[in-house]
């Protein structure tokens, strides 16, 4: 079975992205040599999953060197379109702050600048391989034999460009024989549950169980599930954590049942700069993507709709945060600082 | 506006339904005039509802009575039919066993018990839309003026044959000016709340959103909704309620936000002889409900589903229940015994 391949970097003309749009219907890819093309990829979900999203990130700005003159004005203008195509992953726009700060700092020259931004953007690609697999390792050791995990929306090959990081714990832990079952919720409205996480599991022959977003509290009283393992779009400070809408959900029913909620993401998703959850921006989607999917409309026509892509879980409700670097525990106030500071 | 009918006695030839398969894109009505086709409808859910699945049962017994001989034989057997179609409504079984009774002890000749069958199922519907509105008008004292309310799956005229249950206690509300808004949510994998709520609360002009069963928590979470309220399917002894999907849920996090949680439903819902939510049967339904919708597939083909199409809410996590008679408020052990007492 080969790995899932969600971008491949093609310097100097531009970068090849899997349309996860498409799937699990089509495997369809298509190249970006554009930055806009870029940014209507990363609005529309083509391309998506926060540590991903800052591979590509790094990628347009790469190819927004190529496509203009390379200078600190071009490149800064870049970085700022970028940054604000979705607003609440934190990637995005410090994967593109970065790149430019070391174009701008390592190279004058356009053509120099050009190399050393598609260096950077595969620099985060292996980066992210690398703390895919330690942060999956770090993460299987929460589990014990025999346990069935319940994940939400997709946090696997497709979402980061390496293993993934909670789907990258569950199939580590479930290939030391720890984890035997995966529940995948759904996750409207755009499915990425049920599209592409059951689409890898299936790949990787995880045993896995879809369900639809409202079964998961009577899976979670039923006991049928062990542990809730989600990824992150951006982690406050204080350990408040914004991800994909429904998430939150699930904390308050695994908190209610003493099921532990963990979180996997790279340290690259915590944000110092962030207080906590009255910080975090959230971004709210067309009303459209509610009340239908793909060719199906089910709800009247011009129903208006409640539509945030993410909502926040409170610190109190997270078990522990699994990294590439450690598995950080309660009391987060003191622990979450150790990790900001060695990071930042 | 005219008012929705989903069910029209036809005697002696069957009844009408309209398809609620089928809306809103298509106001459909088909005949039932046997048996084996009510069935169908009640396990497609063409006709749904717990209360209107009452009043269907009723006219299915009717339907028993006219293509048969009418004899205790034959209507014992098609009570029973009809009572094991879908387990975790209680109206289904109870209603027909209760048409099987009036038949038996009025009437011995065959013509005799068709006409009091009939008169049953007509006296069914007489009664819901009589407690509907009774129902209604009790359940709008809960709410303060200005009232922005939360709702799951469909409890309108088209799950009562009334002006029905939760949506009925809501558009009263709306009437008297004390609810001034409908947040519902689309209540997968059915999506009731999409195609049916929202449908008829743009036939009423009440102002309502919908949105996604995962943006339920972050609704709740930011202050938006002032109450929540829903129908059941079976109400235990001790106030556990079985309801749609995703029902509990809701219930967890409006505990956890200090939100009123209503439950709407007719005294002949509540179920004496079950006493708690471990002895509630929960219908499990076809896998394929969960990965696509109408013509859309969006799962990989042939992914296993858990599709509970019922949860139970425990009672303490439910501020009172709305009957046609009463509201009911905790201590539930002291008010559901008087309301039993007094029902059955």
């Amino acid at each position: 079975m080969s790995e899932v391949v969600p971008i491949t970097l093609l310097p100097p003309r531009g970068f090849e992205l899997l349309d996860q749009t498409r799937l699990p219907g089509e495997e369809r890819t298509f190249k970006v040599a554009t930055v806009e093309a870029a940014c209507e990829a990363i609005a529309s979900l083509r391309v998506r999953g926060a540590p991903l999203l800052g591979v590509a990130a790094a990628a347009t700005m790469a190819v927004a060197a190529e496509t203009t003159d390379a200078s600190n004005a071009s490149l800064e203008a870049a970085a700022a379109l970028i940054g604000s195509v979705r607003p609440t992953a934190v990637d995005l726009g410090v994967r593109a702050a970065q790149a430019l700060a070391v174009a701008r700092s390592l190279a004058a020259v356009p053509d120099q600048r050009r190399t050393i931004l598609w260096a950077f953007a595969a620099r985060l690609l292996d980066e992210r391989r690398a703390e895919d697999l330690a942060m999956g390792r770090l993460g299987a050791s929460l589990f014990e034999s025999g346990t069935n995990v319940l994940t939400h929306c997709n946090t696997g090959a497709l979402a980061t460009g390496g293993i993934g990081t909670a789907l990258g714990v569950i199939r580590t832990a479930w290939a030391q024989g720890l984890v035997q079952h995966c529940y995948a919720t759904e996750t409207r409205p755009l499915l990425q549950g049920a599209r592409l996480t059951m689409w890898e599991l299936a790949r990787l022959g995880l045993p896995a169980t879809l369900l639809p977003d409202t079964a998961a509290a009577s899976l979670i009283a039923s006991g049928r599930v062990q542990a809730v393992i989600t990824g992150a779009d951006r982690i406050a400070a204080n350990g408040d954590t914004a991800n994909k809408i429904g998430t939150y959900g699930l904390a308050v029913l695994a908190a209610r049942h003493r099921v532990p909620f963990y979180i996997a993401a790279p340290t690259s998703t915590f944000d110092a700069t962030c207080p906590g959850a009255a910080a975090v921006p959230i971004e709210f989607r067309d009303e459209r993507e509610v009340g239908g999917f793909g060719a199906e409309r089910w709800s009247p026509e011009g129903s208006p709709a409640y539509n945030p892509a993410f909502d926040v879980t409170p610190a109190e409700l997270i078990s522990a945060f699994v990294t590439e670097r450690t598995i950080i525990r309660p009391p987060y106030a003191e622990s979450m600082g150790e990790l900001l500071t060695a990071a930042h």
